[in-house]
């Protein structure tokens, strides 16, 4: 009898899925929706999404009374909210819970007197939104993206405080912080990067030793995926890499039993369904 | 006419000034004084103290009410200091501002909620009194020497507080704090490494340069004597590593009005100013 197991971390994150949820649901309950800028970077989502009427917002001039905008998972700063607000629109938050703790923890350090460094990419629209709330408070602080930034930009301060954007290489946030810290007298550090991707390869490394056959499912050319799929052909050999249901051959599942499944990080569930459906029906189960 | 500078942060630390000074005015003043510990390892320092019945505390069963007791500048544990009180000695208390900074900090850490990594050398003084005074309002902490120590002791806390031993190298230092950061939610760090040793550096660096004889007075053994004349020669080859008066030689003058003087961490003043005094002779002023 076969038995399939499916990776609870398997495909989007958690901030991703909320989003695309909240985005399905508001094309189907109201009809149509805006999403400020792309819910995710997947085409086969944004189809099936604009199938819907859900479409990413070209300019804030074409909104009326009454729309619905979903904010997308990146978040956006305090002073857009307010000017979505003022047109009337209907606001759908579908910022990450994990990027809701960053624009909390800016805010605690610029009250708490500290000078606020922000670890990530300048210009990203996470980072965007967390220099937003930074302002809001009257915080100071600034984007760091490499150490040539980071040398050029540190203030001597007495107190330093320091975030992450949530998608941040840990190998920079760890350089980054022993600098800051061997620079300045005092230090506080909210370490809040999401361990998403660190946690997904986790639980591939318990899945895969345990099963006869190993189904890796993403973008050929998904970095986060080809990972995934390395760290299990290390443990178990039987493993493949796919993007859709329709690659799965018969052969590969003959007097395979146990059968394991996980999915990079752009990988719908609808997906994933499809493949394990495919599966039970190749198996007869 | 010849013109001597003397760097202001020639010889002893800040520190160890405050300590050799309060002991020889306790001889000099009271007649007699213990010091818990060796003031500082220079041995004619110790034998000059000697001289003036200052001595190092053999044990604590020797001491009778009214005995002087000189806390040096490794500070103590608050129970220690509770102890020589009870016996009823007079205790002059000669613990370096710096390291009582880090007392105050592990104690505002502490009642903060944060658990405490010491960065530093397990069993030394500086180390044994900080951690009294962790005990002391209930904190709990580790100590940690190396990367290894700092791999087994980390504990997964949401709250981490960094305080370093003021004598901490800043390479390890800087390397903990990163890996700290990168295995904790949230870390408060007091970059609490005193500086004495780089700002002694950075004045040689100026005053080298600028003068046309560099003298770098400090025992021929002592690391960071030599790390000083070895700057200073970079930058005026003029100089010269001497460890007492009677090494000057006339000759090293002949056209040189400009003279510069630093000393190494552990040479007391007394030696700087026979250096003093005997360039003066030398030169006729």
């Amino acid at each position: 009898m076969a038995n399939i197991i499916v990776a609870k971390t398997a495909g989007f994150c958690f901030g991703v899925k909320i989003a695309v949820d909240m985005a399905k649901e508001a094309g189907e309950k109201l009809g149509s929706a805006y999403t400020n800028g792309p819910i995710i970077h997947n085409k086969q989502v944004v189809e099936f999404l604009e199938k819907l009427n859900v479409k990413e917002l070209p300019d804030k001039s074409v909104l009326k009374e009454g729309d619905t905008v979903i904010i997308r998972s990146h978040g956006v700063p305090p002073k857009t909210e307010r000017e979505l607000k003022s047109i009337g629109v209907n606001l759908l938050d579908a910022t990450c819970p994990f990027v809701k703790k960053v624009h909390d923890k800016v805010r605690q350090l610029a009250e708490e007197g500290y000078f606020v460094v922000i670890i990530g990419e300048e210009g990203h629209p996470e980072v965007i939104g967390t220099l937003g709330h930074l302002e809001e408070v009257g915080g100071q602080g600034v984007v760091v993206e490499n150490f040539e930034d980071l040398v050029k930009k540190l203030p001597r301060r007495n107190k330093i405080g320091v975030v992450a954007q949530t998608t941040q290489n840990e190998d920079f946030f760890r350089e980054a912080v022993g600098y800051i810290a061997e620079n300045s007298d005092e230090v506080k550090i909210f370490n809040t990067i999401c361990d998403a991707t660190s946690v997904r390869q986790e639980e591939v490394k318990q899945i895969a030793p345990n099963v006869d056959i190993m189904i890796i499912i993403g973008g050929k050319h998904s970095g986060n995926t080809q990972r995934l799929a390395q760290i299990s052909k290390a443990l178990n050999p039987n493993t493949y890499h796919i993007e859709k249901a329709d690659e799965l051959q018969e052969e590969w599942f003959e007097g395979k039993e146990k059968i394991g499944i996980s999915a990079g990080a752009s990988t719908p569930d609808w997906i994933i369904n499809e493949v394990v459906e495919k599966i039970k029906q190749i198996k007869g189960v």
